[in-house]
């Protein structure tokens, strides 16, 4: 297999420049359990490194997915557990294999847990979701074999019945329209229609983007999705690298098999193998430009995802105004902004990232979670307190999502420090300085060590990139870039918990490191199954020194999710 | 006074409807410094209440305040102090009268601090905030007496000088198009235009409004600006009234008379009284309607203030989308929102506040603070803690920006409850209820009494307004209604400043009080000049049942503004 991949690689490198370029590759050699890793120099056609992971589980494949999929769907223990559901004539079971999660890291095989959803009809679009099924097998992804059937608990405790019950038919939630009818939406809303006659303001050339005052490199690869690389606003650098690093997605739910529930969708699947390719046109409005992907099949060959990342502008209202109050003349200007936008389907969840840039120098990153809660199976009338239901027999698990954004700057250069601002009352401390007690002082704080470190609203904390050589003219202060981070409850697992060894970046919300290759991933290089952390609760370890210097900040963000019904 | 704004209010009264109206005038007796207070039920034709407030401020007035502007422009000893400024000819000076704010409460005297700028050129967009002059004279808004000339520190510290040097001329820094000049401004932006060609969605009936599943009447009056009342969405009661309460803006620079500048600018001035009025049209796209609002002339003559609120749908994005990863069929719907809203002026300030609702029942209250901010002179290289030089000779104080919410709901109706939720992690404590230590539940508190309240994002603590006697079919809870609150530093200013003693709204970020009528303002109801808060700090205290009652819920939100420069 790493020789398909290698020759299909040599040929597009011989395309491209003569920049060395390496290609990571991850494999498995058939008949073994172990996980390979690879590096070829594409360039100098050489492999520079081959080795074997015995302890580590790679990201989930695609052949592999599919495989899994067909094996749970046709296993006949499989069957003769859906036949115990006595479902209607024309129902079927489908399943949705899961990344196994940890169990302690008892299990060392390739496991995947395949939730079970019955599907009444025959529509592509039937909602699954809101048809969990009562049992959730358990697949080994090398040799298909089945490892065992894991009943799940219909009330709230832990029990599980010994037997799977005939299926106690509820109506399904559906969404799709051709399933629901044009009379279940809505009518009243008029068409709202943007045009941009002269087209869109911004310039492409390749992947090399420039708009207003910005130029950026759209990257784009399977983990992390699109990625910015060397952005300048008006001839000034201000960032090397800007990538969604890492998500962690706990589940609160302590039963049997529901403990194991947590996805590491970028390091597990990858927002790019996940990203959906918008053939039919994306779902923006105005003028969009469309950038492509490629994966690679289980034979290596390279495989085209059209359309995974879509650019276009909006309006986001005024960005700025004044009026003179003595003669009501008044200035305005509007924000526009330019939005670059991938969807990751993840099974039932849907996250559509965007990095939006403005006319004012602000990069914003926008993590949007849609689509479908996911659902576990309960006895009707049974409610409990790890999750709301919402539907007959179906609960929808609380749950976290805790991303990591990786920010490589080079303000003004490579050379940055990375400082955090508190804003502190003087106080009665000082009565000559502040007689009247109203005034506050902004303290600034440079990090000098590598590390996890706190927000802290109390006192405004502002984290900013500076560099310290490059003075502001008018401020006479070094010149900075704000990161305005979003407040979050952190990772609620303890430290003793799986969850937390898992992914240690999502218990705190800054870190610090000083710059190294290959240290891209908030929670390490493979997250799948993984028993620790092996990415910031390491690199921030590390005793250097961060004054001045190549620096990386990461920020980790998201929301705990207690999921609600829709219905009255 | 009070006669002829009777007669106009029964003028208008017989034109409305049979409810009895009433009006709240504040005037002053000619002669007198003293405030009164009437209110005249506009249906009987009768005076209901006519008081003195011996000790209060009524809201600045706009005829005073021209009145006090005037006065200050031409008063001898500041045109001797201007004189002593050797402006070059055509330099004039202006001013911007500011509310006196607070000195301990010594003055009593109803007092405006002029801040005087220079205006190098008669364009009537100048930026005359770029060049501030370094005088401050006092002025009685009753006598038009110059009480007395504050000299501004132009230093880091308390000193000013004996006598008022010569400017120290510098370019000013302008933002209109018409002194810049076209080359200044961007050329490669294009044209984004956005088209509705069957009409907008909404539906008004003078001001009830109707849009998607929405129904509520704007409101409008000079304190508040526009107001939502008796708000349903799919035909079930939400909120009686939601309103912009109080905004307080205290400044972090201890030095006189700057340690005086707290301005309330509902309380003060009103988000009202200081709309733009669009004559000109707003400056959003698509399609706009407009709402007219009324002021009084100092003959208490109704003046009308023509499109002070617009009202237009604006496109999101995507609202919701999931794709089947199966056969990449996808379902999405946007996120379309019906945006009302005004800009209030306050001097140097921008205000945009905006209602935003949206398609799922949401319901979004945006303050944009926009505008220039508030400057000071300083001799030409110093710069200080208090603020950021922005420009050769000019800092702009740091300082807060503390909005309060008003939120009266009435949820499937008028007796409510307000719970917090905390999302606490089961930990070790309990083994056999979470023995991997994964679980976390939701605990919920009901508030039972008056009081302020805490943010806690450690436990993502969130407030709801919950209807305990209608439970939600499907979770088999009660149904509610989420406040999404921003989580921000609170004033920083101690319990013994007056800073805090006006504003203790400011202190707190949720507070919840029970319904009596004409406790709308956070602050009181006269926050002009004023030594205490009389409004929450007062209700809040009151030993009522809060418990499945009429409530309210009051947020307290807002920036600390930490200036900067926008030059290199």
């Amino acid at each position: 297999m790493p020789l398909n991949v290698l020759r299909d690689l040599i040929r597009i490198a011989d395309k491209t420049n003569t920049l060395d370029r390496r290609a990571r590759i991850y494999y498995h050699v058939v008949g073994s359990p172990h996980l390979w890793k690879a590096v070829v120099n594409i360039t100098r056609r050489i492999v520079e490194l081959q080795e074997v992971h015995p302890d580590a589980q790679g990201p989930v494949d695609y052949w592999e997915f599919e495989r899994v999929q067909d094996a749970c769907n046709s296993h006949p223990d499989v069957l003769a557990e859906i036949a115990k559901l006595k479902l209607p004539i024309r129902a079927k079971v489908i399943n949705d294999p899961w990344a196994y999660g940890t169990d302690e890291g008892k299990e060392r095989r390739r496991l995947f847990q395949c939730y079970m959803y019955i599907v009444l009809n025959n529509d592509p679009e039937a909602n699954h979701y809101s048809l969990p099924a009562p049992f959730a097998p358990v697949f080994d992804a090398h040799t298909l074999e089945l490892c065992w059937i894991d009943r799940l608990p219909l009330n709230s405790g832990f029990e599980t019945t010994a037997e799977t019950q005939p299926w106690n038919a509820v109506r399904p939630v559906e969404y799709a329209e051709d399933i629901l009818g044009q009379d279940y939406f809505r009518k009243d809303l008029k068409p709202l229609q943007i045009f941009q006659p002269d087209g869109p303001s911004f310039k492409i050339r390749g992947r090399s983007i420039s708009w207003q005052k910005w130029n950026f490199h759209l990257g784009w690869n399977l983990r992390e999705g699109p990625v910015l690389n060397n952005i300048t606003y008006d001839g000034r650098s201000l960032f090397y690298r800007i990538s969604m690093s890492e998500m962690t997605v706990p589940y609160g739910d302590p039963r049997t098999p529901y403990h194991r529930k947590q996805a590491f969708d970028l390091g597990d699947s990858g927002f790019g193998l996940t990203s959906n390719t918008l053939e039919l046109g994306c779902d923006c409005l105005g003028q969009i430009h469309y950038f492509d992907g490629y994966r690679c099949d289980s034979e290596g060959q390279p495989v085209l995802m059209k359309n995974v990342v879509c650019m276009h502008e909006v309006d986001q209202g005024i960005g700025w105004k004044h009026t003179n109050f003595r003669n009501n003349l008044s200035s305005v200007v509007r924000d526009r902004q330019l939005v670059l936008q991938c969807t990751a389907t993840v099974a039932n969840y849907e996250y559509i990232l965007a990095f939006i840039l403005d006319q004012t120098a602000n990069l914003h990153i926008e993590v949007k979670a849609t689509g479908i809660v996911s659902t576990m199976p309960s006895n009707e009338g049974v409610h409990h307190e790890w999750g709301t239901t919402v539907a007959p027999g179906v609960t929808a698990a609380n749950h976290q999502h805790l991303f990591n954004v990786r920010i490589d700057p080079s303000l003004d250069g490579r050379e940055n420090s990375i400082v955090y601002e508190d804003c502190v009352p003087i106080g009665g401390s000082d009565k000559s300085l502040d007689p009247f007690g109203n005034a506050f002082r902004v303290q600034s704080t440079t990090i000098k060590q590598p590390g996890a470190y706190d927000l802290d609203l109390t006192k405004s904390r502002t984290y900013k990139i500076v560099n310290p050589s490059h003075i502001n003219s008018i401020s006479g202060k070094p010149v900075g870039y704000k990161l305005h981070a979003i407040p979050s409850q952190m990772m609620m697992m303890s430290p003793s918990t799986f969850n937390y060894k898992r992914g240690v970046f999502a218990s705190r919300p800054i870190w610090v490191t000083k710059y190294r290759d290959d240290e891209l991933y908030a929670a390490g290089e493979f997250t799948n199954q993984s028993r620790e952390d092996t990415g910031l609760a390491i690199w921030s370890e590390r005793e250097e020194d961060l004054e001045n210097e190549d620096v990386i900040l990461w920020h980790t963000f998201g929301v705990t999710h207690v999921t609600r019904p829709e219905g009255k």
